[in-house]
């Protein structure tokens, strides 16, 4: 493959050479230990700690124009950064987050989540792929430029944000307060997956979601179940009913017109998607499954990132402690949250969804619904000359070209900026399948990290040309 | 109503005296404080704190021989006293338990659960109750015969037994090992209910219990729900289908077989309930419940008493804390307990439920199932001596004749008396039915648990003649 113009002057040395690659490292490292879990409020501080120390270390780089931003109304802080000395061209404003997922299970964790621990070529810590890692592959795509050349081949500015694993739930307030300091020709966001160690992809779609609660209850207080078992209605039981009811016998949610918006795939990008990307047996392996599950007429895949999913996050209530207690528990509590696709609405979905609840909840049993957050889907335009730019920089670097495929996930921010900015996002991520994000062992593979490196160093000059 | 000879001589002055009765909460109150729970292991010193000073709280009120006798294979300890200088007159066994169920959920508590705190005529905290508060009705009455006449109209052996909450697991070994030192000629155990206030009753019926452990898993590890939801079978939500699945819409237990050997209710049993027994409208009142729910064609008293039950306990799985987490957990955990009646043996009901959850265990879905515990139903002779004299002290007491009724609870030690000792068994409890056993708030109503002193004084003069 012979390198365009553009990339003869890039900094690749650089980013090369081993004594940076350990440097940047220990950096990652340092910006790992903060335990900077947006959903537990016992972290507020840590979060802070780490807004600061990514202040800081922009600065180092050779940034420009640092602020730690207060997120509205209470919400985690963002860290703003830019290098606006290229006239003429054009700007690139490069989103990440710095908050994680909680870490429980804990026990699961082979090694502690907030201590980046390398085994062989894999980082492991939470946040290591999601989202610290990938927005660290930006931090040091535009150092290997400021300190070789001194200059960006274009206009930068970055943006970190604090409250994306809880949905960010003040981001059209921040947008609204922000607009004008983020203001940008395109942005790219690296908070995705590839299809594989050696498959790059962009993603053009990405599923919305709606976060629920649901609380049952039955006796004012727990019961002795030797004296009432079999007599009352054990908020338990009911919760297990209902949730049992949320979904029919095919795989379907049983909720009444919950598929009525359901943008069907089409011809053509059903079969795009049975020649690129993931295939049945190959997401069972991953997974060690013996058998997948869920609506029936779809592949995995495209239930997995073009079809809706309700999915129970967690259920608690009783006891389940050492030993036995006698009790029929007074109330239980489930978390459960939809993916939602083109063009379901999140508001409109909760509208179907409460009648629904009121419907399966048993006679002497009350339920509470609890809607705690939602974001809807987006579909990306595909063709701008900031997407071209991604597809050549994948080229250069992976020698194919990126898979254009949609995401399962949900990256409420994008679907803000698409409707706010209304300018070209690219979703260019370095993550793996088996990275187990949200899970215990996240790992980032150091080799995709740093190629990942080589991307958006190169994906610069491409958009600059 | 004429009292009988013997109550003539009975200590009824010193059981009515303020002082006493001032001191002896004051003493319940130093029971109470430690926190005997029985199912988790951080208390196993302080049910050996509470074991030894309950040694020396019998050798205060005169008992003798007083032995803390060790658990069989590491339980809990009991605490044995007797008291045999009555020749000629028959033996009786009084036991007690006083070990207690966990207090969770804790935030529920108006009052610390190990602190006694009196408020009106209720003393509440955990075991107020179930059972020190009941077993220390049985000291008293002893106390206020030996510090009156220094003697007892029988003799005496008295047992306290540490691990009755969790079902007693070693029991069978300790009869085994104990049965010439407990050998008695009839056993007292007050540790059930009274119908109401002024309505003392007298259990001939127990359920039995089977505890189970339902753990099942889907991945290894936790998934990211935006990634793979719709496309896996989520541990929790296998969880919920299954649950709901072990009843029918009826309300009866769904498992194959499991009513087999359930004894029905004679008409005159039936009978008998409907007359003496808590109507539907009262316990649905006395439980704040709109509906009551169960088994059709059974009355709520006999769906709680004379009925077996399925129980779920408790669930636990996934992420139920602040905010949202996006995860498929990869496993979900259920605690339930079956309720079983006459002739239902607790080894059989395990043999019928392992192909039932296999059944109902779906294709990616593994599911465990674990039997923590079980005890056989039983129901006791009600035609003896030492019952008519428990009818005739409840008479003099209560200016009534007590009810004979069966419970929904389990006392795995009465089956086991009951099959190993061959002597007759006296269940005259003085809980009442809104003392929130095993709940948050429970309470001994005070004016009864003196009633009961005087009633055990008389039940044991009466017994004597």
């Amino acid at each position: 493959m012979v390198p365009s113009l553009a990339t003869t002057a890039l900094p690749l040395h650089y980013c090369f050479q081993s004594k940076q690659r350990s440097r940047w490292l220990s950096q990652l490292t340092e910006l790992i230990a903060f335990p900077t879990i947006s959903a537990l409020p016992q972290h507020r501080k840590d979060i802070t700690f780490c807004a600061q120390w990514l202040a800081r270390h922009l600065a180092e780089i050779g940034l420009q124009h640092i602020q730690v931003l207060p997120g509205p109304k209470g919400g985690h802080p963002s860290v703003y950064a830019d290098w606006l000395q290229a006239p003429g061209k054009p700007t690139l404003l490069l989103y990440g987050h710095y908050d994680v997922q909680p870490v429980d299970p804990l026990k699961e964790w082979r090694t502690p989540p907030f201590k980046a621990t390398i085994i062989g070529d894999k980082l492991f810590a939470r946040g290591a792929s999601d989202d610290k890692g990938q927005l660290f592959i930006h931090l040091k795509a535009i150092e290997s430029y400021l300190r070789t050349s001194g200059s960006l081949p274009l206009n930068i500015k970055i943006w970190l944000e604090g409250e994306e694993e809880i949905g960010s739930p003040n981001l059209s307030a921040f947008l609204n307060r922000e607009a004008k300091q983020l203001q940008a020709d395109a942005v790219l966001v690296s908070d995705t997956e590839m299809l594989g160690p050696n498959r790059p992809s962009i993603i053009y779609g990405l599923r919305g979601n709606l976060n629920c609660e649901l609380e049952v209850s039955g006796s004012r207080h727990d019961l002795h179940s030797g004296r009432y078992g079999g007599a009352v209605h054990n908020p338990l039981q009911a919760l297990s009913e209902m949730i049992a009811r949320l979904h029919d016998h095919k795989g379907r949610v049983a909720i009444p017109g919950f598929y009525g918006r359901v943008r069907e795939l089409e011809p053509a990008q059903r079969q795009e998607i049975r020649c690129s990307c993931a295939r049945h047996q190959q997401i069972l392996t991953d997974l060690d499954l013996p058998a997948g599950w869920g609506e029936a007429g779809y592949s995995l895949f495209e239930r997995m990132t073009s079809r809706p999913a309700l999915t129970i996050n967690g259920i608690a209530g009783g006891y389940t402690g050492p030993g036995a207690k006698s009790v029929i528990p007074s109330r239980g509590l489930a978390h459960f949250s939809f993916r939602l696709v083109p063009d379901q609405e999140p508001t409109e979905i909760a509208q179907l969804l409460r009648p629904h609840i009121a419907a399966i909840t048993p006679p002497a049993i009350r339920s509470r619904l609890k809607i705690t957050g939602g974001s809807r889907p987006v579909l990306l335009p595909i063709r701008s000359s900031v997407m071209q730019a991604a597809v050549r920089a994948v080229q250069q670097t992976w020698a194919v070209s990126p898979v254009f495929t949609r995401s399962g996930g949900t990256i409420p921010l994008v679907e803000q900026l698409h409707r706010h900015l209304r300018v070209p996002i690219v979703l260019l991520g370095f993550g793996l399948p088996n990275d187990d994000i949200h899970a215990p062992n996240e790992k980032m593979n150091l080799p995709t990290f740093f190629r990942g490196i080589e991307t958006v160093i190169r994906f610069m000059a491409e958009y600059a040309t």
